[in-house]
């Protein structure tokens, strides 16, 4: 069974199955879902074949407009046709998804969901960009999960065959799309039995054709377009039956099994929260932390939410509920509230489940974290005598103060695992070097993995953060570690730049990449790093890495001896084990280029153990000033709540002081301003 | 007072105003909304000066999309700036939308709301295109009539400036946008006194400029980008009642008020329709009809659509009200319901009024017709034991059975109100001279008045027709006539093409432009024609226009014979006055080309008088078959109701037989087919 699984992130795994099930892929790249398009790309230029033996045609258009009307186009050639995009990539493919959708022809659009750019662009993720596509008269199907995305495209490929109706299949972008976890994904056989070959007919004798000419597109009068436009209605409401017997068809085959609505948490719940996305995997965390001190709580989670099946959700929905909290990804100004609220305010209206009190909220706008604590905080806010409502949470909002208030020191993380987080430089290899480190993991050691990897949109050159757990129970912590095991500072002069060590549990490990020894690094420290160092009990260590990647011939390439170090010390696996694997790994990675080379790498990780150090960490902080220039930040800078280097200067204006600082020094989310933290 | 009206369509009426109040007009032209370009365009092109006696720069860009991103720049530039869209047209402004209201920038788009093209294009007017943007953060602003048109784009200037949010106005494409009325404009001064110059100078030094630098558009990260997003929420507080204040300001200058939400009718109504758009006037002749009967009901129009003011929702909802039909124009297929549905179930969840069955209903999607007779309809749904939900009103679903039967023959109709529909071709100058006659009986004579032109999607060539109204009373019938007291052919070939004269009241009188004078025509009219002359007591009256207009040196254009013809036998101003009246517009049209034209023209006038035949009715039809090919069709042509000129050959495919010959025939509506007509 090991071997059935993978690691590799949605976008990788959502990409495999549409290649296999595409013979047109039209392109055009945009943040979080280019990978997608490129892998694709690469592939067909690797002359790698789809499910039928041939290889998908991939062209890259002018724009998201051009892919839109380019798919358009070779669907009604009979094509089975596929893109990607996010934010106002989507935007653009709007006025061709009302047609595709019109004409009632099977497709698939991938999403990594993304905001849109508003009163600032962001890159990253939310709701907002398909939520401005549901009312094209497309499917929706959500997945919350890498395992999910890998297991819903190949859902939305086979419905989308079986019901003529388009699919959005869409996912948070970044959280998901760059999450890389090990999962299993579907195999060939399994692709090829969900995929019916009659309906692969069907949809090709419907192409436009001069052996069998009909007319479809046409411009129509009011004598006859309403009555056209209501032709489709059969066909959505066969829909969601037809998803479902996907769902139902895919379970046999893998064992993993969905529903339209998927319900997680008591069975007599009083008290639910109704979501898509990733986020419900930090809130099936905080249920099942609350149910043991015996809350009646739960999560209703929409899989399919266009069409949506009012029935298939009232069934879902524990028939005690008395209150339910509605979370959206998404904000849109001027109305009453966002979509999903809306859907749902309807949906029990019309399945007669009156006397239940609904509250909606808005939550990670942008890839704002969302954590077990602020699920927490949403079912405290549903015990309320009145529960407040068009809250949002994760934010401290002190303009209109819709916010609520949470306990960010509320954990759930699993003891059983391993949490470990990385700094580097964008581009400086760390990343690269982690992501292999998962695979190590997660593929050869068998250990479920995860890696999510902080990067600003300023992209190369600036801080990268990776966050990554691992242990032998499924891992569903879709946020950010902030108790980790092991911290890692592969750039000595981020230590007066950023607070990491506040993301350091008690008695965790930190390794530094450090031009200076043991003996010397003590003294070289900001004094407010010594202190964490010290309160913290930090098993404290070493390594000159750009000297062992220089000894070795690697130039200033740290990332090999910086993983040597991380499976040296973290405990993940045992050491002999680890040691072990990364040498198989460096056999794998560097055979094609001689036995030299990689004869070259394992003696970089024999120099990166002996140039590994621990470092006997004083009973005291030291006094002495000058050694770093950041220990003594004279006191008027004042705004930055950790004393490190000031990152801007104390004349500057009040708002570049107050705000702007916070942001370059990593602490824009205002973490320690929200109460409770 | 009188003196104060004009006629015109909504489109020119509300491109005044935006021309009036922009400094910046970026167009691309797009059906129903091209006029407003085109004029804004002309009038920059003459040098007429706006508010501030600038002319504003207009811009014809590559595509919609060009236009909204050269509003979105000019608006940072600190000008004052609109454009004009619809359908597709406004889809592609999406994008830039999301950035002009997340950088809280007044302005106002103007759009004549249109179908969007899915399973066929439509170039008519539905709700489709504005609610793909309910969810970009704009204000919407709804108009029903010519003069709310009028109205609502100065309230919509004026109340965008205070707001700071930018405002989508809009009308129902070609309902209202093409409908030819006599309204009141706001006058210069009622301009001037709406919009403050204040808050102009206030967006003026928010401009972007070297001489106070400031950023804005950056990208933002997850570290503030969603507080970010929630700082516009007070602006979304605010901005109803600025609104409602902008409608205040507007009724004290005009006498004109509004609201927020504007009921009709019952003050103690059980049954309520939601509504917004032209369709309203239908509604609002339903009630008093019903009403009269002694029924408890009533209409709430809603005026601003975005942000949705819950409390002025309730506020203007009677108390008393047991059952709610919310109609939306438009569809979204795979939602539960359509978007103002949802909302108004949100609005009654959150103003606490439990108790209050509502369901939903879609209508006149591409300008299908919505009468009074369907407003009746969906009103006595709402009394039915259990009401139809998720119903269609005004086709014939006989495949998913949505749709409500409705008594087609149920009128409301004011006696007092000539009803006058005219047969032309697409560009033969009848559409013109009606205009011109619907100025003369609106501004000169003093009456109410109202044109509507039905032209399909061919254009030139194909046969257009015009439904005029005329009165003492105010026009609120938004819907095409089907009981004339006045029928006109204006094309001798027409005949036996179109039932036309079905849509002849009785008593009516039937104008036809005939080779043949009254003595030798009878004999050339098909059998169904004299039979509906014969049946319904007709007034039938000949002219040889060609001849009348040839004689006077006027070629081929019929256009002044025909609408001399119309003001002689009509009766809608005494024949004195009339002729009178169309002289003086003679003069003042070609006075500017000389005496001797305008002279000419009066000639042709007293010409036409002379040639103008009553033509005498014989008791019965003529038996004799050969005089006319289409008297005596053979039965197997069998699908077409009225036994006119076979339009498909017998043997053509049954679809073409059943489906496509009813269209050419004028028939694709049905109205035959319906339950009661």
């Amino acid at each position: 069974m090991q071997n059935s699984h993978v690691t590799l992130d949605a976008n990788e795994a959502v990409a495999r199955t549409a290649y296999a099930c595409s013979e047109v892929i039209a392109i055009y790249p945009i943040t979080p879902s280019s990978s997608m398009g490129e892998l694709s790309d690469q592939w067909a230029s690797e002359k790698k074949p789809n499910l039928w033996g041939t290889i998908p045609k991939v062209v890259e258009m002018q724009s998201e407009a051009g892919a839109a009307g380019a798919v358009h186009g070779a669907l009604q050639g009979g094509a089975l046709c596929t893109t990607f995009t996010a934010s106002q990539g989507l935007l653009l493919m709007i006025p061709n998804m009302y047609k595709i959708a019109g004409e009632l022809t099977p497709t698939v659009f991938h999403i990594a969901a993304r905001s849109i750019a508003a009163q600032g662009l962001s890159i990253f993720g939310d709701h907002q960009d398909v939520m401005a596509c549901r009312q094209t008269g497309w499917a929706m199907l959500c997945s919350g999960s890498v395992q999910e995305a890998a297991d819903f495209a190949l859902i939305a490929h086979a419905a989308t065959l079986e019901a003529r109706i388009p699919f959005l299949h869409f996912f948070d972008g970044f959280r998901t799309s760059h999450e890389v976890a090990r999962i299993e994904l579907p195999t060939v056989e399994q692709t090829r039995a969900m995929i019916d070959d009659e309906r692969v007919h069907a949809h090709r004798t419907r192409a436009l054709s001069p052996d069998h000419p009909v007319i479809r597109g046409t411009a129509q009068n009011p004598d006859v377009y309403f009555q056209g436009r209501e032709t489709v209605n059969p066909y959505y409401f066969a829909c969601p039956h037809l998803v479902q017997q996907a769902f139902d068809r895919f379970g046999q085959l893998t064992n993993r099994t969905y529903r339209l609505f998927d319900y997680y948490g008591a069975p007599d719940a009083d008290r639910v929260i109704v979501m898509m996305g990733s986020a419900c995997g930090a809130t099936e965390e905080a249920i099942d932390a609350l149910r043991r001190t015996g809350q009646k709580i739960g999560l209703l989670k929409v899989r399919l939410y266009r069409p949506f099946d009012v029935s298939a959700f009232a069934a879902a929905l524990p028939t005690t509920v008395r209150r339910l909290a509605v979370l959206d990804r998404t904000k849109e100004p001027g109305s009453i509230a966002e979509p999903l609220y809306l859907d749902i305010l309807a949906a029990l209206h019309e399945s007669g489940r009156s006397g239940v009190t609904v509250v909606g909220g808005r939550y990670g706008l942008s890839s704002k974290e969302f954590t077990p604590a602020m699920a927490r905080a949403v079912f405290e806010n549903l015990s309320a005598a009145q529960p407040r409502h068009h809250f949002t949470i994760g934010i401290r909002d002190d303009v209109t103060h819709t916010s609520l208030d949470y306990d960010a020191g509320f954990s759930t993380e699993d003891p059983g695992t391993v949490r470990a987080v990385f700094f580097g430089l964008g581009a400086d290899g760390t990343v690269g070097a982690n992501k292999n480190s998962i695979k190590i993991i997660g593929e050869e050691a068998g250990l479920n993995a995860q890696g999510y990897f902080v990067y600003d949109s300023k992209k190369s050159g600036s801080v990268t953060t990776s966050h990554l757990r691992f242990g032998p129970n499924p891992i569903r912590s879709t946020y950010l570690i902030t108790q980790a095991n092991f911290v890692a500072c592969h750039q000595f002069s981020f230590l007066d730049r950023f607070d990491m060590l506040h993301l350091a549990g008690p008695g965790a490990t930190f390794l530094l990449n450090s031009l200076y020894g043991p003996d010397e690094v003590w003294a070289r420290l900001p004094r407010p790093v010594q202190e964490s160092i010290i309160a913290k009990k930090l098993n404290f260590y070493v390594i000159d890495a750009l000297k062992v990647a220089a000894a070795h011939g690697m130039g200033g390439r740290i990332n090999t001896v910086m993983q040597t170090c991380f499976f040296a010390i973290s405990q993940v696996l045992p050491r002999d084990e680890a040691i072990a694997q990364i040498k198989k790994s460096i056999e794998k990675t560097y055979a094609k280029r001689g036995r030299t080379v990689v004869e070259k790498n394992w003696a970089a990780v024999d120099g990166t153990l002996q140039n590994l150090h621990r470092v006997s960490v004083p009973a005291s902080a030291m006094t002495s000033d000058g050694l770093c220039p950041s220990v003594s930040i004279p006191a008027g800078n004042g705004e930055v709540p950790f004393s490190l280097r000031p990152p801007v200067p104390a004349d500057a204006p009040e708002f570049v002081r107050r705000v702007t600082s916070l942001m370059i020094v990593g602490q824009g989310n205002g973490k320690r301003c929200i109460s409770g933290a």
